[in-house]
């Protein structure tokens, strides 16, 4: 049997990232076949809608991947780790949103708006998506590359609970209940009592009324997993290998959207006037930049929204060459699910039509 | 008439400031005659309560500085700059924590742990305290100075709300009791909705759920007015007329301690060990910083507290002369009342016992 388009699986599609993917499958033009919807045994069984049509949720198991194209991995890295081959072995084209495979050299790590060109190239028939922080802030750093030539970059990140998926919204929600109904004084201890020990959050601290500046796991010498993963990254899709990149990465208590502060040093020197005119015109990128007349991003303005929103930009006073810039995007949409469904739609586009 | 110990005037002391500053003259060795409690005629004739006895707060006028030997002005702007100068005619050393003198020549710009000589050469008859997020900076960042030579700061800031004053705490009250009803779903628009225009807040999006990359005023340039001060500042108080310097100011959903992010660059390799020395001896620094433990400074860990917290202290791994800090401080304590405090009893040192 002959179809003519491609088969899709969406493994995970019971999770935050999976329902995002859902209406984008039903916003954008669809260039699917059948669509699998997979998760666990745990969700398996559930009816989801997706391109207007009630889907039953499979349990993953290597029978689900017959005939199946593309499939899309939203779910842990353990799972991607161990379900991936499974479904390359079954014939499927997979892509991949966990850490499982991203500093693989025979993965390839796409952004289409900065390196379409290597999602072609996949010895082991898989492609990764970045990390959200890094997708939050890539897409407008690589447009300026281009002109200027990116050669440090120094970030603070000011990161969204629900980069910690399900339960990171959940502790914040949890928390802001704890302390809605308390005066939010000044006095010492006034938030630590009214948060207590935060119940069965992801974060390290209480996240309600806080800031909290560590994200991932121990990676040595004081860095946390995400702050490595930055600079790894950013590393590999602009095919810098010795690209100076330091983060620091702090979760702040907003829903969604992670903005970044951003110190971007480049070999050539950047008018603030030329990168305005790079970034209005670069794709995936909004400037927004009027700060005395109240227009710069915020997480409010950006959440549910496409592109990587930038603005603040100055011209560092000590050096003609850097750039500050405040860079705000949608960790669920292009830090996730966006990013995913582009880079699925240019593999799509390979597939012979019939 | 002579009087042994030297008299004190608190100009705003029903403001934020202004309460916190009560708290520590009742708790800190009493060094002070007659204290006189002054503010503008809105709130006059209000009785507060200072080392145990209740006071009534007088309204300013020139008259009230008859007699006052030392005169903290923890008052807007405008206010200092019309009045901190009739109290000098008066006879009085004014210890100003507003922005009106601190870029001034002929006004020492004083941190106690870093210039305490500094605050003894006054020609104007004014000593400056520091920008709040300069202050939370500076006493941890002074310290490594010291040892390493500083040659350049790079600061994100994560600043609380009541760094806006009284209003700046209403705000987020406000727009947080607006959000508590709500889902605080991750679709498009709920955070927007929720919060609309924000209602008369001092900053210029909502605060709640969100994250604002700017404060102050415009400083031309794209730079806002606060950005400005903790460069000028920084150069100032540490005698590094070229220091290189760039902040970006952000507020958050936060009541009172302000988180920096910075990168600091010195003359000299720091080792983390070496910084960890120092800083674990520096005065008014605590170091806490054992990541994988748990142990890192965040606001709910600080507010209430004196010192200045560092934590995350990482070597840059493109060069061996730059460390990544995360330090958080109490902009109410040792940001404002603290440090003036502090000014104000080693001028009152000055006076001679009789
Ligand atoms: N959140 C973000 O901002 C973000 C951004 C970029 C990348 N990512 C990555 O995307 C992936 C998903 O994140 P998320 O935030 O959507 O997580 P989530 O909300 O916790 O959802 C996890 C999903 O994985 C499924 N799953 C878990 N264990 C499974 C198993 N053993 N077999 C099959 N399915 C299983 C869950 O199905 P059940 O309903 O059956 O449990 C659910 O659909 C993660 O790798 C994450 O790191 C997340
Ligand atoms: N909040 C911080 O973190 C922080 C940190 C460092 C420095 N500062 C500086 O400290 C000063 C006070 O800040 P705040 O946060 O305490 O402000 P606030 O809460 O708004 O209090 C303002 C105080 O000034 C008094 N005042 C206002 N106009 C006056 C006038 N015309 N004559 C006499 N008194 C007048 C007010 O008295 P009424 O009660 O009569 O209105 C009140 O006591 C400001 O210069 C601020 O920039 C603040």
């Amino acid at each position: 049997m002959t179809h003519s388009r491609p088969s899709l699986a969406v493994v995970g599609a019971t999770g935050v990232i999976g329902g995002v993917m859902l209406q984008i499958l039903s916003q954008h033009a669809d260039v699917w076949g059948e669509v699998k919807l997979i998760s666990s045994p745990r969700s398996a069984g559930r009816k989801l809608v997706v391109r207007g049509a009630e889907t039953e949720v499979l349990a993953l198991h290597e029978d689900v991947f017959d005939g199946v194209d593309v499939a899309l991995f939203l779910v842990p890295d353990d799972v991607s780790a161990r379900w991936a081959p499974v479904a390359v072995a079954k014939g499927a084209v997979v892509i991949d949103d966990s850490a499982a495979f991203r500093m693989d050299d025979d993965v390839p790590l796409v952004v289409p708006e900065i390196n379409s060109h290597a999602a072609r190239l996949r010895p082991r028939g898989i492609v990764a998506s970045p990390h959200c922080t890094t997708l939050s802030l890539i897409v407008a750093v690589g447009a300026l590359h281009a002109e200027f030539g990116l050669r440090e970059l120094i970030v603070s990140s000011y990161q969204a609970v629900s980069g910690a998926g399900r339960e990171g919204v959940a502790a914040l929600r949890e928390e802001l209940s704890l302390v809605a109904g308390t005066e939010l004084g000044t006095h010492p201890g006034d938030v630590r009592r009214a948060l207590g020990d935060g119940g069965a959050s992801p974060f390290a601290a209480p996240v309600a009324l806080n800031v909290v500046p560590w994200a991932g796991t121990d990676a040595g010498h004081g860095w946390s997993s995400e702050e490595i993963a930055i600079r790894q990254e950013c590393r590999k899709i602009l095919s810098l290998p010795n690209l100076r990149a330091t983060a620091t990465c702090v979760y702040v208590p907003v829903v969604a959207t992670h903005s970044m502060s951003v110190h971007a040093r480049f070999e050539n020197e950047v008018p603030v006037h030329r990168a305005h005119e790079i970034l209005a015109t670069a794709p995936g990128v909004v400037l927004f930049d009027s700060p005395a007349a109240g227009d710069f991003p915020t997480p409010s303005d950006v959440v549910g929204t496409d592109p990587t929103w930038v603005g603040r930009v100055r011209q560092s006073m000590d050096d003609p060459r850097a750039l500050e810039m405040f860079i705000c995007g949608d960790n669920l949409r292009k830090g996730a699910a966006l990013n995913i469904a582009q880079i699925a739609e240019s593999v799509a586009a390979e597939f012979p039509r019939t």
